[in-house]
């Protein structure tokens, strides 16, 4: 029986579950970007809720999306408020990076900053700062000085992204741990996290979150056009934010990284959020020239910044991986002995390389991985066979350096205790860069590789760096959020899927990842994708392995062009680009620090092709790239200083290379070119292009 | 309907409940200790369990008990098992201790080793070893190199101790984070740990197991006048073992403390447990003199020790707790003040004490407790109205050092970050001694203060202050089992409720707890308990203050005596001890180092009586003290010198002295004494004597 009190009770609820629909909110205010092109439109309803929503050239971006938060300690609830006050301003600022795809960056963007007031009783305050730039918006929380609040702990964040449409989405499954997935393109309604993970046997780590959690970066390709991408900048002190779909409504709601025991973030006002930065246009390349994200972090912490050196390094990595030699000493394969060190260093000295990486130098890959064991590495103990002193005076005198690895094992509280040592070690065997690795689960037991602690552990090592002068490559870490500009000697970081996982059984990289990667991961900062492989079956040294490399080698040489990082890698072995020296030629002339970026074409899981201008010189590099399809691409050479002449040197795929059956087929052909020229270039299938512009 | 199936079930249920009974387990060897005096039996049963047993003269302590262990990794339980071999060995050494209460200590033991092989498929063999002495037992687990097991993951430990009776308990609420509780004294079957944990309202920080739940050391008092401790030695790399009671058995089973995802240690074979201690003695008093504990614990890792020296010291500390001054500047009653401090050293210079400790020194105490934060101290940024340098040298142009006082508010990562540099900051100002504090939630978050990673932690620090060459003194850190003989130079801890509960507004400390103290925490070192209070009545400095400190000031004195430690504060105000300069003679004599200690008479819980001898000289010193009761006590001098003439200077109770009605009354008397000589001293209600004996 259904008693009076059921039925008013069944009525309040259908009220409630068409509130939002039924109250017509008021729009409060909204601001336009300084090209007016983006619209932000802020509405504050009749039960308090806050909702923010984003238009572009008039078309939906966002569509009304809650904002609010919810804490743990003090209990409260924040999204039901009175804004106070809303005040706008205008910045357009121009600045120079240290290093970088371009030599100075436009900071222009419209701001509104929003004071609001908990409606309950809590007396809390906090601000929403928006600003809305021409190619997006970022928006963050700030929590001021008061009374009501100051140490807090955030149990979860409300923020909101409702999208307008069933957008074909490129994602990855959400994950505490690992970033190293593979892009997945379906609907958004299609969006299947858990079985996506499943499919990935090679990741070493998972901490998968559920099937409908996905990460940010995250991607849209609208049916009218615009793409529209989803992450964060300026990720300090606090978790990474992955995002839960609820496919009836289409929205995103933020899902941060849990500590060991559940809570997400402790904070103590004043502070800040990280930005929630929506990138939009109907121009995919100008998500590759954006430089919204840089821009909401703060500029550099680093005041002489003279020691800090874009690089091209080569290393003992590869050969791990492909069963050459082994990161132990035992058993009899160790690939970081003296010896072999030498031939890295006599290689980089011949080809005009900086550095040489030397992973498993140092005592402890015996017993590294999978026992979650705390004391792994000492970082200053090298193995026997290894004569630290002697091969940093034989680089000297070849005017290389070798690079130091500290692969953590993922034991951060073994690391942070030893890491003074660890760097004084470094500064005394003039080792001025560093690959540091996160590879397994976390110590402190409980933490995540995304979690807060994390977090600040790396934002620890970035400036424990700096103090040391130390360049740094971060492996295994969070998702990168800008903060290049901020700590320029944190000048890359894997982050994602990278070359390594050619090497994986299953499903390795496909062709499309390169696409897709400049248009998510790297929107975030440099990635150590580790390019540059010229043998593709890589039974060289185990002839049961039947992995193979989905790429031609032309765009092998492309990646160094389309896939920022200002610490490149030349990833083979000597022996291996000693076959192909003319089209080695290329990774040995590409910069790896740029006056100048242009994006000549580009679709996200397509093909990306773009010219970037060498700093302070007068050389152009091209580097296009395709997915498992075969293309002609038109290359207008526009950019070109009018009326000069060029040599173009075109580094392609033969006619019949073929990422699948003949990858190691190129020609190079040489070139008068001048702005006018437009070249018409094949791109094979999982094919690529590079190509050199020479000022005559 | 009870079906065949079910029938048969109950049936197998009840075979299996009473299948203990009905094997007749074959004993399978047993030893004694050297003097005959304990028995240890082992059995191995039908059903493949190792059973131990443990009598003295006849009379049960260990009724047969379970040893064991359940691993999470790999999965196993071990507790069937094969006896491969059983192996006994006999040692009898003396060996000297760096300073304690003898100078000399007799390791005399039997010891019976076990391989067991698990009676599963696992292949996995662990070792028991059994050690009995004349005064009790300890075993320990041994897990040596093996294919079957290298690293693995405990989930619990097995170990039990059944009771043969519902004997007389002093207990302790078992807690993963706090030791600093009043014991209760009851029948074993009466044991409500969370009743009696709710009754402590001061204790900072509670992690309660539950209601059967106990902490070790745990201490018994049968029918038939033995008196039982359990507790652990040499507890390193492990959890502290709590006790689960089974009150229908009278079964305790070890109760380790997890880490933040549950597990309770992470190993790596060869490795061994802590040592499981029995004391069984039918003398009270020889419980006081045991060394089974340190005997237990490897010899010294301190090649060099001369720099380790035994000191009492005065400081800055107690008036915080009175509410004279504060920790934190804010406020405008920041005690660690420049001048403040002068007079600190100014008082140790003139009364001869070796050290100041100054607390609130640094920069953070405004924030420092209750928010889980991890950026608290820095511990090398003194506050600006403490001039570090001009103290350092002002104490040393008066023989006095300053003691540091590193206070971690549980935030153990930020203070193994900053360690070193804290350390290398002692050492430049000539600071030699060192006050570790953990109060508060463990960073890394989910850690408790008795977890297998703070076990760890406290290692570091012993290990890492040695390499300084300072001598340690660690407040809540888990309880101590007897690592001052490994580590000389860890000279010290709280790790129990201390003086400073007398300031505490509820269940403060109580007559007896210090009568208890010595049979229960301090068997594992010595306790920084902070005796010599002279003022009782708390309202020096704040009026509305009720506390009252439950003793006399003769009992004060005594406890110089009763309670050991090499470091041993002199707790109380300048000003309080300048108005009882007579009495405050005894402070100033009595040494912190011994030749010789005599238990002469003692009861846990009732009074305690004891004679030491100066290290290196020809003075006794005689501590005596009592609980709420008061009692006369017969000083018998038979262990002076014979022939021998001394003075006794006598600080005793007045007539009329009562702790709560008079506890200031004292009167000191001299008189010739030899040893022939019996003093009858009358202790007052919460009162003591101190005897100060010289010869002449």
């Amino acid at each position: 029986m259904i008693s009076t009190y059921t039925v008013k009770y069944l009525l309040l609820v259908a009220a409630l579950i068409s509130l939002p629909k039924s109250i017509h909110a008021q729009p409060v205010t909204s601001i336009t970007s300084p090209d007016k092109s983006i619209t932000l439109t802020i509405r504050n309803t009749q039960t308090g809720a806050v909702n923010y929503q984003l238009a572009y050239k008039g078309k939906s971006v966002i569509e009304p999306s809650g904002l609010g938060f919810s804490l743990s300690k003090p209990k409260a609830t924040l999204n039901r408020f009175t804004i106070v006050a809303a005040d706008t301003s205008t910045t357009d600022e121009t600045w120079q990076p240290v290093w970088g795809e371009t030599n100075r960056i436009r900071n222009h963007y419209k701001e509104l900053l929003l004071t609001l007031q908990d409606k309950t009783d809590s007396g809390i305050q906090l601000r929403v700062r928006f600003r809305v730039f021409n190619d997006g918006m970022g928006f963050r929380y700030e929590f001021p000085p008061q009374q009501a609040l100051t140490h807090f702990v955030v149990a979860d964040e409300l923020t909101q992204f409702t999208l307008s449409a069933d957008h074909k989405t490129f994602w990855m499954p959400g994950d505490y741990d690992s970033n190293e997935y593979l892009y997945n393109t379906t609907k958004l309604s299609e969006v299947d996290a858990v079985t996506a993970a499943d499919r990935e046997k090679d990741t070493a780590l998972k901490s998968v979150i559920g099937p409908k959690a996905v990460q940010t970066p995250l991607l849209f390709k609208t049916a009218d056009g615009l793409y529209i991408s989803l992450y964060e900048a300026a990720l300090l002190n606090y978790p990474v934010m992955h995002l839960q779909l609820d496919k009836k409504t289409r929205t995103l709601t933020a899902q941060l990284v849990p500590d060991a025991v559940g809570n997400k973030a402790y904070l103590q006002t004043p502070t800040q959020t990280p930005w929630r930065t929506i990138l939009v246009s109907d121009k995919a390349a100008d998500l590759l020239t954006s430089k919204l994200i840089m821009n909401l972090n703060e500029s550099s912490k680093i005041g002489d910044s003279s020691w800090i050196k874009p690089q091209k390094f080569v290393g003992m990595w590869w050969e791990m991986h492909i069963g050459k030699a082994t990161w132990e000493k035992a058993g009899g394969k160790h690939g970081a002995n003296t010896q072999n060190v030498k031939k890295y260093i006599d290689f980089a000295a011949k080809y005009g390389f900086d550095g040489v990486l030397v992973e498993g130098w140092n005592v402890g890959w015996e017993d590294w991985f999978g026992n979650w064991k705390e004391d792994v590495f000492d970082f200053v103990t090298p193995y026997p066979d290894y004569n630290l002193d002697s091969l940093v005076r034989y680089a000297r005198g070849k005017g290389v350096r070798i690079i130091m690895h500290h692969e953590t094992s993922g034991s951060v509280t073994n690391y942070e205790r030893r890491m003074d040592a660890a760097y004084q070690y470094m500064v005394k065997h003039d080792i001025n860069t560093l690959k540091t690795g996160y590879v397994g689960r976390i110590i402190p037991r409980g933490e995540h590789h995304d979690g807060q602690w994390m977090i600040n552990h790396y934002q620890r090592v970035a400036e424990k760096t700096a103090q040391y002068k130390i360049m740094l490559d971060s492996h295994e870490s969070a998702h990168p959020t800008g903060l290049h500009r901020t700590y320029p000697n944190w000048m890359a970081s894997e982050a994602a899927r990278g070359s390594e996982f050619n090497n994986a059984p299953t499903l390795g990289i496909t062709p499309e990842h390169t696409t897709i990667l400049p248009f998510t991961r790297l929107l975030g900062g440099p990635m150590d994708f580790t390019p540059g492989l010229f043998r593709f079956r890589l039974n060289q040294f185990d002839s049961t392995r039947t992995q193979q490399v989905r790429t031609t080698l032309a765009k092998q040489l492309a990646l160094y062009v389309t896939l920022y990082s200002p610490l490149q890698m030349v990833a083979d072995l000597p022996e291996n680009y000693e076959k192909h020296v003319d089209a080695f030629q290329f990774i040995r002339d590409v910069p790896v620090d740029w006056d100048d970026t242009k994006i000549l074409a580009a679709e996200p899981g397509d093909y990306i092709l773009m010219a970037r201008k060498e700093k302070g010189k007068n050389s152009w590099f091209v580097g296009g790239i395709t997915d498992e399809n075969s293309r002609d691409l038109s290359v207008n050479l526009n950019f070109l200083d009018p009326g000069s002449s060029y040599e173009a040197v075109i580094y392609r795929d033969a006619a019949d290379a073929d990422w699948d059956k003949n990858p190691e087929a190129y020609t190079i052909e040489r070139k008068k070119v001048t702005a006018k020229t437009n070249l018409s270039i094949h791109l094979a299938k999982g094919g690529g292009c590079a190509i050199q512009l020479i000022k005559k």
